[in-house]
This record gives structure tokens, C-alpha cells and sequence, in this order.
């Protein structure tokens, strides 16, 4: 089955609003085996709403619209699709009662349609069969569309399957995975992959032929440089490492302020191997929490491997865990010298018996220098334990 | 002028990585006074692009697409929108000469379009003109789509300018603001608004009728919620509050787990007056590092009134800061309990002459819960600040 969505919204073509509508519903769909062909964002306004009905109805016999649904003026959607299917609008009695009296607009129903309950709002869904065609209306907060969405699929007789082969690398740019894999791969298999780079590393997705076959082709040559499948981000595996090994871990941020631990802490569970840790962003502080040395500060500066050690070691010894990450860099946008240009990072981990830290200069923005920082940390902490097992096996 | 955007790649429309460039480009275009009518997200086919484009080209005569400009095979934009535009794709000596060899087809240039080279990578952006229409290609990866886009627009003789008025409140519900503003405005005039509730609180965008007198007389009934407008988010207010008067902050995170520190320190600058934090995931730590008295914890429980109090003023006690703010909760998804519930978040707020704190119950999943105690504890600062300055002044 193949379906498409609409998201309406002025805020969404106005980039005040994170569009992510798209993105969520679409995985959803996928673990249903339903194949997005489109996804149209169109303003708030009756008519584009209808023109972009008009465009994708034509092209899939499903049709998921997002956004429009509340209690305010300028939602729409209701009785623009409505009028656009000829339904009249029906209050929902049983809704109704379950509303304070000024939400009443949100108890109305399209004649003939299911409602869903909205488990985090008052915008129920719909589901709506008008011929050969399905619609389905979703309010268009993310976390309220993505808890009713599976309902109605559920409803509509549709059963979650994971079919998706996505492989994840890290430390390998897209071009050499692409000449590595010519070795393995005909041209043919390679043009069914896709490479979706981010600052968590290269993402293979294997979409046609022998899937099976083609990923163990992967594998072969690339093993070294494979952390994952599907959903298993960086911050996910560390975890279930540290986790199935009983270690446990502390953390030193610098430069990426927090954000380390709070993707670690993004994990339901991760308090049982994430014991916490400093955000440090003076010199003193560095000194005093970490037990840095200020000769250390002085001679080298806190962007620099002796400080990145000492962090990683003063945290893990600070918190008595088996592992400690540190982080010391230049964020940008400034700061930055000849010497120590925006971008550069050490990033540091200690264990009981040794401390280590590399350095990078990181592309991109602020905010992409944090990220790749912190996976860049995350994935020595993988490689470390991969390679204790090694040894000690 | 009018601009639609379509966004190429199977990974989009498959949930495989985040579309944010629909938002992004949108926002850049808004401040250059170009108006998104419809943003379109396709797959990485041939037909799908050229269906897509034939949707588009209609509806505006400025086309913005995104993606596939690559150099793997999944890459098939510029290919294919040459082919659309009967264009033969030269090789160009200035960007060969920059290249790899290996990266020769980065090379190709649409004959008669001008170039736009890439900061931060090998694919550069194009600006086609034919006939009346203008289309412009960019790379997929955000930051690089993101660096391009403005150059390109400003070849074309465009000028950035700001006029949209976003105003943004927190702690006040939609329906709510809906109720206050029926007292000031006219139905025509709050039709002409658009409401956008997040985890940062409700952000009231006018767009239509006498912009300046709306926002008067919207700033008459809720000044007390509005914290900022536009791009002013809660951590640059605040960050801008704590600069301007010599103030500095430490943090205590338990629940949000780093989250707070990583908004502060994504504000370029930070350093003047964030000095840094404790992220404590566990009692041990919290009475190590923050000096929580054991007896609270016991008594209590580690989400307290009590503990959140002594957090808040451990940490500002240990980083000599001004302020000391702090965070203690269950985010979820397990660990709730009848009186203690999943969501349940005790923020608190410590200065020199008193310590507060106080209690939640936030809606949603475990990422919802974290961004939610964030975002109220900076306003608990900000509101805070406000406070001083108000009763001495």
C-alpha cells in the first residue's frame, strides 16, 4: 500500500515551526509496510488545502493530513475537508462530555468517519472512507499524531512489521564507503543503496535486491566501521554495552555543555550505568571539580590533550565508575587562533588503567561541532570496550 | 514573490532522517520577503522529480529544490532536472580544479547556470533561469543548503529584511490566550493569527491586518507571559538578562540529565556568565557533589521539594555563582508511582538571599518531560530577574 500526507500549516512554510510531521509518519508507516510516496506542506488556507488534496489524491488511494485540528480560528481542516469530501459535521455526544464547554468545536465529527481519542490533547483523529480512498486527519502536534496514527492503521486492519535494513557507521566518509564497497557490490547493487550522512556518521540503507545477501557483502568489508542497525543510535549501543557488562560511566563536557549526557540520558534506563557528571566552563572549575592541573591550563591550555586526560580521569575518579569521557574544544562561532582554530576538540577516556584522548577538527556550525564531538566520544568508549574483549579473548 | 520548495530523497519520505529543510529554507526565505507557498517532498526517482516539478512550476516561478546533488549513484537531481530543462551538463575547470578526482562528477555545471560554491562541502548550489521561471538547486544537508541559499538570493538582487512578528509567551495555554485576547482584538483579527504551542510555550504569530497595533494591544493583556519575540528563545533571554546585568548562573540537573546546560551553552558566548554544573543521576552524587543531605533524601525522596532546594543551592554555592538552578524528576518512560507519577518534575531556584522551588506534572514522553522542565525553569530564572529589578526599583 502506498500512501501520501499533507501537512498543513502557514507555520510550517513559514520555518516557524519544526516541520517533523513528515519524518515521524513516514517511519510509522514504513513499520506498517505502507510506502510514502509524497509529502506536501500547504498554508492554512481552504483552497490550498483543496489544491493540494486535488494533487494527492491522484496519486495514492491513502491520504494523511496533519495540522488544523484545534480549538483556534485559524484551524481549518475539519471543515475544509468536509466540504471537500460533502460531509456535514456531526457533534460526537460522547466527545462532547468528555470537554470543558468553550472546546466544543473539538466534539465535531465528519459524518460516516471514525474518531480516535487524543491520549495528550483535545484534537481527536479521523479516519474517513469515501469511495476508493482512505483519509486520515491527525492533529498536527508530533507527539499527538504519533499516538494516534498506529491506532487507526490498527483499526484499519494493518500489523507493525520491521522489514528496513539501515546499517550505521561511523568514522568513514561516504566516498570511501562507496569505494569499498565497489569490491563487494555490482554497480547494480550499489545504485539500491542509499547514503544518508549525518553528524552521527553514514547511514546505509540497503532499499532493493537481496537484502540479506547485500548486508553481509557489508559487513565483510566494513565491519570495523559498523556500530548499528536501524534505530540503535550511538548513544543507544554505548548504553546496552555499559549495561550488559555491569560498567558504569561519568562524564566531563567542556565545549559540548551538556549535551553528552543529554543524549546518554536520552536512554530510558541509563541511570543504571550513567552515574553523571560536570559541565565545566571556567578554568577553576576544571581545577576544583576535576582536579585539573593548573600547571596543565597554563603550560597547554584547556583546549588540549593534557586537560582533556585530566578531565576524563578527575571525572571517573570524582564518580568511582569504570569509565570517564571528557570533552574540551573550541564551539565556535569564535574564539578560535591559528593554533586552536573553531572546531578543534579533544576529546578524552579513561579506564583504571589508562587514559587516552584524540583530537579533531570539526566542520560546520556550533551546534554541528558539539554533535560530532560528542559521538565522535561516544564511539572511543564503544571501540575501547570492543577492543578490551579482544585483547582479553 | 512567491517560492515552493521541493525536497528530494527516499530517506524523507521513508522517516530515515529528520526533513528540516522545508523550516529551514522557508525561515531564510521569510526574511528575505519571499513567501513559501508549498514545500514537496518526493522520492529519488526520475518521474517522481518531474512530477514534483510539474506540480510546482505551476504554482510559482521561483522553485527551490534540495537533495541528490551527492556524488553516489542515489545522487540523480542535477540529472535529472537538466534533462527536465533540456540542458546539457558541462564540466566546470574552477570547480574541477578544487576536487578530488575521484569526486569529478561534484564538476558538472547545467549549461547557462551560474554556481554557488559549498563551504562545508563538495556539492555546489545552481541558479537556472528559463523563461520566466528561476530555479535554484541545493545540496541536502542542511547546514550546507542553509549557507548557500542566501548567496544565491542576494546574486538575484534580494536583501535580507525582518517583519514577521512572532511573539512568544510560556505558561499560559492556547485556549486560554484565545479567552484574554477575545477582550482586545476583533474575531477578524484574531483570525488573523496563528497559534503555536510547544514544549517553550505558545508562540503567537500576527499576519494579517495592522501589525503594530495588534501587537500593542496584545502586549496590553499578556505581558506578563511574553518573554520574547521572534528567534529570542527562553535561553537567549535569559542568557541576554544574565549578561546585561553581570549575573552568573550554575546548573544542578537530575531528570533533564544535561538537557538545560546544553540549550544554555548553545548560545554562542555563554561563557561570560554560565560557569558550569553537575549532571547527578544518582543520591550518592547528589550528596558528593551537591552537598543534598542525606536526611532529605531519605525523609523525601530524591524528587522533593526539599532536594530540588538544596540542589539548587549546592550548585551555587560550589560555582560561587550568582543564581543556582536545579531539576529533580521522573521523565518516564518507567519509575512512576501513585504519588509520585511519571512527569512529576521539582524545579528549583537558588540566589544569595533565598531558595525556591517548584512542582509539575508534565505531560508527554521522556523527551517531552525533559524539554518541558527546561524550558520552565529558565522562565522561573527569568521571571525571577524581573522580580528583583521590580521591588527594588
Amino acid at each position: 500500500m502506498e500512501a501520501s500526507l499533507l501537512v498543513i500549516g502557514d507555520e510550517v512554510v513559514s520555518g516557524l515551526v519544526k516541520e517533523i510531521n513528515i519524518t515521524l509518519l513516514s517511519r510509522i508507516l514504513e513499520k506498517y509496510g505502507i510506502k510514502v510516496r509524497m509529502g506536501l506542506c500547504v498554508r492554512d488556507h481552504p483552497d490550498e488545502i483543496k489544491k493540494g488534496l486535488d494533487v494527492l489524491m491522484k496519486q495514492t488511494e491513502l491520504v494523511i493530513l496533519t495540522g488544523g485540528l484545534g480549538p483556534t480560528p485559524d484551524d481549518i481542516t475539519l471543515k475544509t475537508v468536509s466540504e471537500y469530501f460533502n460531509l456535514s459535521l456531526v457533534e460526537s455526544p460522547e466527545l462532547l462530555s468528555s470537554l470543558p464547554c468553550k472546546l466544543r468545536t473539538q466534539a465535531m465529527v465528519p459524518e460516516g468517519a471514525e474518531y480516535f481519542k487524543n491520549p495528550y490533547g483535545t484534537a481527536p483523529g479521523f479516519l474517513i472512507e469515501k469511495e476508493k480512498s482512505r483519509i486520515i486527519l491527525l492533529p498536527g502536534v508530533p507527539s499527538e499524531a504519533e499516538a494516534i496514527l498506529p491506532e487507526i492503521l490498527e483499526y484499519m486492519g494493518l500489523k507493525e512489521e520491521k522489514i528496513k535494513v539501515v546499517i550505521r557507521t561511523f568514522e568513514i566518509p561516504e566516498v570511501r564507503i562507496l569505494e569499498v564497497l565497489s569490491a563487494v557490490l555490482s554497480p547494480q547493487e550499489i545504485k539500491g543503496l542509499s547514503f544518508l550522512p549525518g553528524n552521527d556518521g553514514v547511514r546505509i540503507w540497503i532499499k532493493e535486491g537481496d537484502v540479506e545477501d547485500i548486508r553481509e557483502r557489508i559487513y565483510d568489508v566494513l565491519e570495523d566501521y559498523i556500530y548499528g542497525e536501524g534505530d540503535e543510535t550511538l548513544e543507544k549501543v554505548v548504553g546496552r554495552m555499559l549495561k550488559e557488562r555491569g560498567f558504569t560511566l561519568a562524564c566531563a563536557e567542556s565545549c559540548t555543555g551538556g549535551l553528552l549526557m543529554d543524549l546518554i540520558t536520552n536512554v530510558p534506563g541509563s541511570s543504571e550505568y550513567f552515574m553523571g557528571g560536570i559541565v565545566s566552563y571556567s578554568n577553576e572549575s576544571k581545577i576544583r571539580e576535576l582536579g585539573v592541573r593548573r600547571e596543565s591550563l597554563e603550560k597547554h591550555g584547556a583546549v588540549s590533550e593534557a586537560v582533556a586526560k585530566e578531565m576524563a580521569q578527575g571525572v571517573r575518579e570524582l564518580y568511582g565508575t569504570d569509565f570517564g569521557l571528557s570533552t574540551t574544544g573550541i564551539a565556535g562561532p569564535t574564539g578560535g587562533t591559528g593554533e586552536k582554530p573553531v572546531g578543534l576538540v579533544w576529546m578524552g577516556i579513561s579506564a583504571r588503567d589508562e587514559t587516552r584522548a584524540q583530537r579533531r577538527v570539526f566542520k560546520g556550525k556550533r551546534r554541528d561541532v558539539k554533535e560530532k564531538a560528542v559521538y565522535f566520544v561516544l564511539n572511543m568508549l564503544r571501540k575501547y570496550i570492543l577492543d578490551l574483549e579482544r585483547t582479553s579473548g
